[in-house]
């Protein structure tokens, strides 16, 4: 296997960079990790020149550019299966296709109204626009995972996963917009996924990077 | 492998219809249609009772169902390996998979200033709101795939994948509102898409759909 690095956003703010970030984090894949701050006036023209579609993140394998979160986590349990990064179950492998799709293309009101700020908390609650709609769909799909996949392990299929990953900023979008009324399993299930190191580690240096932006 | 079924939309504007189907129909892999008229009065309450989330498509493999035409397609790939709906290369695949991606969740513009009507040509070719932009990408993104994965056949990666299926309603909508400025390779391209067989009957059931509807 090649070397990995992947290019990626400001942590207190780019969710599509967590998503893949921690799916190698957790795993315990080695990258190397390339961050661009996304504020900066040269910064349209930093990421023209290293990503395909002038967005983050990239996962680069060697000389190849992958783009776009889904496929790069596609390929990641592709390029590597030991990791079982998909169920093993057929059938929860397709519902966690799913939810990851329904993730990548949908839920527009939560991620325009709430975008993730990694590093607040207790701001004030707005559900206009749709998106108490999009919390009771995730409360609904969290909850029908783990009722049905989620034997062994406290995630959404048992072992971590694509899907967990996919939901990641949503979990911090609901820490710092919250408090969200969830049922318990969807509570347990936060948890689970807050307790994660590579949790505590993205928190820190998006804590770090947010003070050296003067943001907190 | 249980029995499939694909809920689907009106086959002359339900673009996200249209790849699974042409995916399935393409590979020769069985399945029963199952189709529902999106523009009556109940199709609403249809919908929420047949469909996760209340969208089509929904592809059921025995009791199971599965929604997002991306993970249908990931899913589809999964369950017929034979098929071989990636490309065998892993780093065509990942390619596809981003090309792939790049569309779910991408090209607004296009998608909707441009709707899908199958059943319509020589509409006015209007490309505002960035329509120019996203089509001079797909031109790139079409010619380097041809470029640089395309030998052994005619289509993006060479053999007939799920990137295909995934821009088979982009090639409706340059028909539509075309003719559209393209290099030769992008033509060509077009040209073998619109060949397979797939293609005619999918375009015959829409134009009489539209027929039917009052719209032709």
């Amino acid at each position: 296997m090649s070397e990995l690095s992947l290019l990626i956003g400001d942590k207190f703010s780019s969710s599509w960079s967590f998503r893949p970030w921690f799916l190698l984090t957790v795993a315990g894949i080695p990258f190397a990790e390339d961050a661009i701050e996304l504020d900066r006036p040269t910064t349209r023209e930093t990421l023209k020149s290293r990503s395909p579609t002038g967005l983050v993140p990239v996962l680069r394998i060697g000389d190849l550019a992958v783009w776009d979160s889904l496929a790069i986590m596609e390929t990641i349990a592709d390029r590597f299966p030991e990791k079982a990064l998909w169920p093993a179950n057929a059938d929860a492998r397709a519902i966690a296709r799913s939810l990851a799709a329904e993730m990548h293309s949908g839920f527009s009101a939560l991620r325009t109204v709430w975008p993730m700020m990694f590093h607040r908390r207790d701001l004030r609650h707005l559900t206009m626009g749709g998106v108490q709609k999009d919390i009771d769909r995730i409360e609904t799909i969290w909850t029908e995972a783990r009722d049905t996949y989620g034997a062994g392990g406290p995630f959404l299929f048992g072992a971590f996963s694509v899907a967990d990953a996919m939901y990641a900023p949503v979990i911090s979008r609901f820490e710092t917009y919250g408090p969200v009324d969830l049922n318990p399993t969807c509570r347990a299930y936060m948890a689970a996924v807050k307790a994660l190191p590579a949790w505590a580690q993205w928190a820190t240096e998006a804590s770090e990077q947010a003070h050296a932006r003067g943001l907190l």
